[in-house]
């Protein structure tokens, strides 16, 4: 399974979102996560985003078979600097 | 074709990216904007972003073929208050 997360946190949050992210995820962008996450791990960190956010806060967690992501293009400058094409 | 976009520019001009994105795309979190578009708005997206980014800035856009998307999931406050599944 290929997952990608955005968040949204209290600015002052935000690393506590990042911090469990990056154990399962590759940081991409500002307030963004993805990678490939086996279902227990995915379990996981649901669990651990779930419990982390307070009221005004969100994440999204996006869930696409690995084989099915078309195409993903980063226009600017890549923080990653990863151009690669799923 | 179901497109993810998210962005990360300048805090003083991540509204123009918003009002380019808006034309096309639903904004469901803070620099997230996601939905359904053609090939030929898909094209026009890319290309008013590309233009507008300057160093520093990027964004990227996840093309997922709309049946693909297994799962999206809000956990906290949904912006949108949109819990759909696709």
């Amino acid at each position: 399974m290929y997952v990608v997360m955005v968040y949204d946190l209290e600015a002052e949050r935000t690393h506590k979102a990042l911090k469990i992210g990056r154990r399962y995820l590759t940081h991409v962008q500002n307030s963004v996560l993805e990678g490939e996450i086996s279902k227990g791990d995915l379990e996981r960190l649901r669990n651990e985003i779930d419990e982390l956010l307070q009221p005004g806060e969100s994440a999204i967690l996006y869930e696409i078979s690995s084989d099915s992501l078309v195409n993903r293009t980063v226009y600017g400058d890549d923080p990653t600097d990863d151009q690669r094409f799923l």
